[in-house]
């Protein structure tokens, strides 16, 4: 399968819609916002990215939602509400990024698709959601989620253009998130997510490794000496750095738990360096 | 977005069904009632509303069900497992609620719908599903929700009526939720409802606030001048009482966690009345 | 209905992928291979069966298979993903197995499946995922997942056959899970699967019971007298055996945790005879 052939598959098919909130799934309240989707989209399908985002943290939906998104079918609506400011004056907006659509609260959400489309060249263009006839009959302050951006979304996917939904907006809100520096000897980032595995993902990438040779990885007081390819290189219990699923730099043991071995989590510095 | 619009788009497409149980989501019980539903009604869209209702807790069932249900398509089909006398002489039911269907065990999962249909002067219809041939062939005493409750949905779903499902009845077992009670100076009710975000949802209504001014909350030694109308007018930390999602009066900390600062869980007593 | 009438509707439908992992639900990945899957297949519904088998216990993952699928319509795809040996020399597989299709790792996490299959007299036959025009393009050592196994399963489900998928081999890798063993009384088996209610399921089934008069089980230092046929016939706290949903003896408390009552889970003996 070719990127191409992906595209034209889905082109005609425009009715996929990702959800990714801090809901968690104890309350019913993502089922309501499916509920409300297929009474105006019936047709549309629709994914849980995640819903055990910490709540409130914008920048762990922000980080999830970038990793994420990529993935699903070009026209893809991604509705994400981790949403602290509800019912202030933050806006609700909707964009174009790319090759994907974004439905959520002006709070940085969407930082990382936004840079994805600018990587791409493709399209940036965000709405001020200001036309309550696309949301809808009563506006709680309190669950946007399913008062403005499923209807909103559900429009979307059946075809009502951006520019119907509000009108456009320049200035978005989005987020800084951290960026690894320059040490004298190489590079000092930081574990931006952890995953259900214990798997230390860092804000280093694999261009950050271009040229150093010997590697050696500083974390939480223990030395890692090169990067493995996969986990089955060493034996199970070791500590091992190699590129994780998003080209990332991972700091892993083998079949066991990183975080809770280091006893680390977000925000643990890392530094790496030539030998 | 109207409410006629939704009933026109749905009505020719009689296709969704809510799943709510408190099967936990670790051993594919869930996945299995979707197979099953599948098997017989291929094209019908499934939305999770929860399955972490604490185990047997059939009234919090029947709150989260009430919750989520309206916001579904007209004519969905909202099959409820919470059935602590699975395999007794408990009857398994099916009825027409107003504009929705249920299905699930005859213990009092359906309250609140039958009370919102009939607020809505909507048919209120009960059957006994007494009709094997449309169960799976084999039935266990332990797994109505796999062998009875899902292939009937999924037959509810595909056109079969109500009536050929099961005999009809008039005396299912519906619940008593707490109601609020008046006192010398307001009202006395209850936390109905802790969410993810620790909000505390009560069983007293914005209709209930009417016409009091200079509002006073009590709940659990501490006291709530006021009501905001969204989290943003306090600052982060701060205690405030406001209309939640539901139109229920709900008790939160901005950006906080109600339930686990102030210490209580469903079943505690709040007072509210004018100062 | 009967099994005839659902494969009648199935057959001409082929269009249903269910999902089993240990990924967790906190990360996005199960949602990012939903996308991917989508973007190939869009008319297919996926169901997720489970997602919190424990990280890397591949026998718990083929246990919870070999109790969901058969429920499935004939011709579902099901791809599993517990996978501690992803990377490396373990090969991808996907299989014909009976009336269902298998995709995932070659570490036995089919066994349950393939023991079905052969017990219906169904076809089994595998393949080594060797055709990488099948995957997506970039294939990372860390999540086989959505790399290969989505990719594949999507286009198994567009009609791709499974001899294109891959090289035929005839030696998967295939478990021995823990079976139940004759004493000079009756059996010894063991407890293989702890659900969300608590309730302890052993390998020992119906039939290993057959002609045992005044059945005695020991567990735990218990002992148990006699079987139920349902939860009601005991009180509320009571400790008793039964059948449970898949046909195997299980030790449960009457709305109550076996399993934190009796501090046992996977693992735990279990012997039985006639009094």
């Amino acid at each position: 399968m070719t990127v191409r052939d992906r595209r034209a598959i889905v082109a005609v098919n425009m009715r996929f819609i990702s959800l990714l909130t801090d809901f968690g799934l104890k309350d019913g309240y993502v089922g309501v916002m499916k509920g409300v989707i297929w009474g105006i989209a019936p047709q549309v399908q629709i994914a849980d990215i995640t819903h055990l985002i910490q709540p409130q943290n914008v920048l762990e939906g922000a980080l999830a939602l970038g990793r994420a998104a990529p993935y699903f079918p070009v026209d893809s609506v991604h509705v994400a509400v981790v949403d602290p400011g509800v019912g202030t004056a933050r806006r609700p907006i909707a964009a174009r990024l790319g090759a994907h659509y974004f439905v959520g609260p002006d709070n940085g959400l969407c930082t990382l698709l936004v840079a994805q489309a600018r990587q791409a060249g493709g399209p940036v263009c965000f709405v001020h959601l200001d036309q309550p006839r696309y949301w809808l009959d009563e506006i709680s302050n309190v669950f946007h989620g399913r008062d403005i951006f499923a209807p909103v979304a559900a429009h979307l996917v059946n075809g009502v253009p951006l520019e119907s939904l509000g009108s456009p907006i320049d200035d978005p809100h989005l987020l800084n998130p951290p960026l690894p520096k320059r040490t004298a000897r190489g590079w000092r980032g930081q574990v931006i997510v952890v995953d259900n595995f214990g798997n230390l993902s860092t804000n280093l990438t694999g261009a950050d490794l271009a040229g150093m040779d010997n590697l050696v990885v500083h974390i939480a007081g223990r030395e890692i000496h090169g990067l493995v390819k996969t986990f089955g290189e060493r034996q199970p219990g070791e500590l091992v750095a190699l590129l994780g699923e998003a080209g990332d730099l991972t700091i892993s043991i083998v079949n066991g738990d990183a975080a809770s071995v280091l006893g680390v989590g977000a925000g643990e510095l890392i530094e790496i360096f030539s030998d």
